[in-house]
């Protein structure tokens, strides 16, 4: 452990200049690092094999957090102690929570994530807000998805306010870039996945496809951004084009309401088929 | 219809300074009334009878969207022309569109909306963010719910950052402000709802809900922040304390997404029960 309270890294160390730079997208592409803040995502990415390279704390969190120094030396992950002011310049939001982690890039290829044989995928098409992105990430883990694929021009998964927006999430799924969307869902669709567009317009209701049974089949959920909808390209490609019904006068859901009930409802189905064999 | 090009108002002429104010809650409650900006907003806002107080566009906006004055006209809104600068007065948004209605109040007590016997109803606790609060507002409107009561120390419906996150569903739904939780849950189950709390520790699981039928009844779901969940009183005055079932490693689900999912259940369940009578 390097530092200490009376040597601790201030903002002009070389080592805090450099992991500062990983606010900026460029600068996260060509170290292929990427920063995660807050005792909650620096707890989950210290319990991914390999993911920190490096931990930052304040001395403050670091006696609130006793934990993550324990983890991080029983992970072998080097642990170095910073000023306040330091943890200000590491991080985008107003209120530093004094905690820092250094991460590798998490994603891997889609080919190999579906060697793994995943039963539930979300794709996020050309999404470009991540306070958007970040939230599908958690809901895909709750709803027990294995892996998240950001297809196209998408927001960077590694984007501050994504990781943050993730809760975590982003530690404990599988994530794919992918450039290609339309590709991309070839590939799902090659290795056995249903692949079922969402999108407003849809011909396909999402509770008659319940009701017919069809949701407990492995299936890749693809999503849109809020604004543009997802390409003409992608909705011909997918196996269905679905929309959730709308009951009211509103005109349609946003993203994350309309991810969460179509990856619940292939939740649903996929546990109620486990449960009758 | 007042000003005109050469008349228009700007962010000095008095009407203007009075209607900036509302941008302010205090200044929101003494008036009875809010702001709505936006083409879809203020549309949604035209549509309802007796919503809009008056209505200010800028020229620009005037001839992109010529629906909103017809509107304005059928409605006998009077309509006022403002410059770019006053429109910039009136929003809270880096780019204002230049359509801004000033709105009356919505919120009804709850007991009259009670008498509509609405099936399907969300009710938030003590929901701080006006960014949690409009997302739901609007998934309550696309699941078909009839009415949203904002119970407690909530934020403020009118909120502009609320409203525009409703977009427009604020203006579809029957609004209740509610000041004491508990009582308005006695008041929804003496209505003859069953009154479920959504909570991470729920002793039932939403699916096995579900499964039993329990959902195609008449349903209140209450929701609280996602900072303090909902108080101790409340989850003791519901008929059930209901958990969205977490199949991955994710601790929660955003307010969001909980909020669709458990709604979305209600309304395929409701849905299911009107086709086989």
């Amino acid at each position: 452990m390097k530092g200490g309270p009376e040597g601790r890294f201030t903002r002009r160390t070389p080592r805090i200049v450099a992991a500062a730079k990983l606010r900026r997208r460029r600068d996260r592409e060509r170290a292929g690092q990427f920063l995660a803040e807050g005792p909650q995502a620096v707890r989950e990415a210290l319990a991914r094999s390999g993911a920190v390279r490096e931990l930052f704390l304040t001395e403050r969190a670091g006696q609130r957090h006793p934990d993550l120094t324990t983890a991080a030396r029983a992970a072998g992950v080097p642990v170095s102690w910073i000023t306040e002011d330091a943890a200000g310049a590491l991080t985008e939001t107003v209120t530093p929570q004094g905690v820092v982690a250094v991460c590798e890039h998490l994603d891997r290829p889609l080919a190999t994530v579906l060697r793994g044989r995943p039963r539930l995928v979300a794709v996020l098409v050309e999404v470009a807000e991540p306070g958007n992105a970040g939230p599908v990430l958690r809901t895909a883990d709750a709803a027990g998805a294995q892996a998240v694929v950001f297809a196209g021009a998408a927001v960077d998964p590694y984007n501050g306010k994504c990781v943050r927006a993730s809760a975590g999430s982003l530690f404990h799924l599988d994530l794919v870039r992918h450039p290609e969307p339309t590709t991309a869902l070839a590939q799902l669709r090659g290795a056995g996945l249903r692949v079922l567009a969402a999108t407003g317009h849809g011909e396909t209701d999402l509770d008659h496809l319940a009701d017919a049974g069809a949701l407990a089949a492995p299936t890749a959920w693809v999503f849109g951004s809020e604004a543009h909808g997802l390409p003409a390209a992608v909705l011909t490609e997918a196996d269905d084009r679905v929309r959730v019904p709308i009951h009211g006068r509103a005109e349609s859901l946003n993203l994350g309401a309309a991810a969460a009930v179509c990856l619940y409802a292939s939740a649903r189905a996929q546990r109620e088929e486990r449960r009758t064999p």
